[in-house]
């Protein structure tokens, strides 16, 4: 028989716990026999030519070539002028579109059940322009910055998951009523793809609407989308809905083909190196990643022992209500892969 | 005796339930014996000279003269180039600061109990200041205008909010992450009017962090301060906490003195004349109202008679769980509000 060829995975493990977490994910990859190898490169912003602040040309070539890539927490740089990993993460591989899945966890108690929803922001332009100015002494502006091609663009891939993911509806969420221009733009090119997505249908909503309908009932949200500081605000509303950015996967789509999934948590110094983190957002960030791939068998059965092993609540970490270390957490989803053999 | 001075409130009703609500308030006001008088006054947009919009100047000059306004819901003009009859009133009034109170009522079930907090919403500036441009074909810009002046004046009323109200902290919300100088000039505000009460606790958080948080556990929250998009968003995700804005109160502060309080709900326009409407959102803003004229012990007796009505259960509004009529409603917190004679 032939050998499956095995597709890389660039592997950025990140600071803190992240290290620990992506040897978890490893190791329940490994029991589940995933047909990937993991080519592990690290991320500190290094300062290139005339001081531009890049990423390591070894984990880019790395990420340029196997385009898919699983990160860790990465921590949040003190000294002056540096930029965000993360912002420069998604400039260098413009990650235009960051998705969410919030699913309710069984066993995992939060105030609401049934959740199950995907916010969808557009993650490179809005609020996030980076331009500002002082106009007079105690006069600031910020630009917020809206083009009709990145608002195609995420509308497309809002729909376009919409339908791969036998989702029913798009809700588009802004402020047109106060931005009538620039959050108008937006929700035209948003009506504009809807025409091309007949299947799927779209509503239009306001953000403060959102947010009120939210807390009092999640289960009537399927997929959302927006612009930038939207969604930065609404996926993390969404994920307090579900229980925190410990149990919350992500992904950074790219254009020309790149993406990056990550677990959105920080890096959780006081706890690093002690074998008492949760694996579980960087795992299913994992499983986001393989189905992206269209390892969607893989994907569920991993999933499927991550979440049998929650609501059975036997072996927990110590943020899931449990006392368990992070490798008995990991080790009881390793058996629970295997045994569905 | 001498009698005394009865003070003038002018009574905005406004459209759709508005009218019925407004009845509802002056019936328990009456009952409750509070010494005010109210001043009825429309307000639907005009154009004055030059195709300005302005709000009626018997309105205005009412507003001008008592200083103290309750409004019920207006209803949102379709006209091209109307404005909004709120924010034209925000406008014509400054009315920097929306102060909106959310607390869990007891008997009203919602996914969160005790929730005790007060969000205050900087309403002049920010994402709100209108000013848009199109810079080329499809690209769109809109300014976010943050003052030194703006943001000193809301702090203080926050930390001013917190000592008079027996609240023990203001949090800044902010993403002065990214928005670094306009959040930035926004944050550095907070920090220095809290120089000056030494005795309220001042945190700052970000934004995201802050929604992500308030869905799981809001009772961690006091007094929160924030520019105008933020509060927009906050303030409704709050009123969701505890029921909707149905039961949310809200008052607006201006300068020189003046205050509108207002329910935040809609007009309902479906329900208008039915004698159906749920007038506690704006009986709540009544006795917000009465508290900022310092009649403390009227606002009081009402609360308790609203509160004990609706976790009485027996006579409620059908948005509340009941059958009753909003006159029944009405009659029922009358009756408490007698019986405490
Ligand atoms: C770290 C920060 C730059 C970032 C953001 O505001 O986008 C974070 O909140 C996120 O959602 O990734
Ligand atoms: C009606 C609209 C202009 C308004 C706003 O966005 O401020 C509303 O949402 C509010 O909170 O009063």
């Amino acid at each position: 028989a032939k050998r499956p060829t095995l597709q890389t995975v660039t592997l950025i493990p990140g600071d803190g716990i992240g290290p620990e977490i992506s040897v978890a994910v490893m190791k329940i990859f490994e029991a589940a026999k995933v047909p990937i190898q993991w080519e592990e490169r690290n991320v500190t912003a290094i300062q290139g030519p005339g001081g531009r602040w890049m990423i390591p040309p070894d984990c880019k070539e790395s990420m340029d070539r196997t385009l898919i890539g699983l990160k860790g927490p990465l921590k949040t740089p003190i000294a002056a002028g540096h930029p965000s990993m993360n912002l420069l993460l998604r400039k260098t591989f413009d990650l235009y579109a960051n998705v969410r899945p919030c699913v309710s966890i069984e066993g995992y108690k939060t105030p609401y059940t049934d959740v199950d929803l995907v916010t969808i922001r557009e993650n490179t332009e809005g609020e996030y322009s980076g331009i500002e100015h002082i106009i007079v002494d105690g006069v600031v502006q910020s630009i917020k910055l809206i083009t009709e091609d990145a608002s195609r663009r995420i509308a497309e891939y809002a729909f376009e998951y919409a339908r791969n993911n036998q989702r029913n509806s798009v809700t588009a969420v802004h402020k047109a009523n106060i931005m009538r221009m620039s959050d108008g733009l937006f929700l035209r090119k948003c009506r504009e793809v809807a025409e091309n997505f007949k299947d799927v249908k779209f509503t239009e909503m306001y953000l403060d609407t959102v947010c009120l309908n939210m807390v009092q009932d999640p289960t009537q949200f399927d997929v959302l989308v927006m612009p930038n500081l939207y969604g930065d605000i609404l996926s993390d509303l969404c994920a307090g809905l579900i229980g925190g950015l410990g149990v919350t996967p992500s992904g950074n789509i790219g254009a020309n083909g790149v993406a990056i999934f990550e677990s959105v948590h920080g890096t959780a110094p006081d706890i690093a190196g002690l074998d008492m983190a949760n694996p579980t957002a960087l795992l299913l960030s994992a499983v986001m990643m393989l189905r992206h791939m269209g390892m969607h068998d893989y994907g569920k059965k991993i999933e499927t022992a991550c979440f049998d092993t929650i609501r059975d609540k036997k072996v927990l970490t110590g943020d899931l209500g449990g006392k368990s270390k992070c490798s008995e957490f990991t080790e009881e989803i390793c058996r629970r892969v295997r045994d569905m053999d």
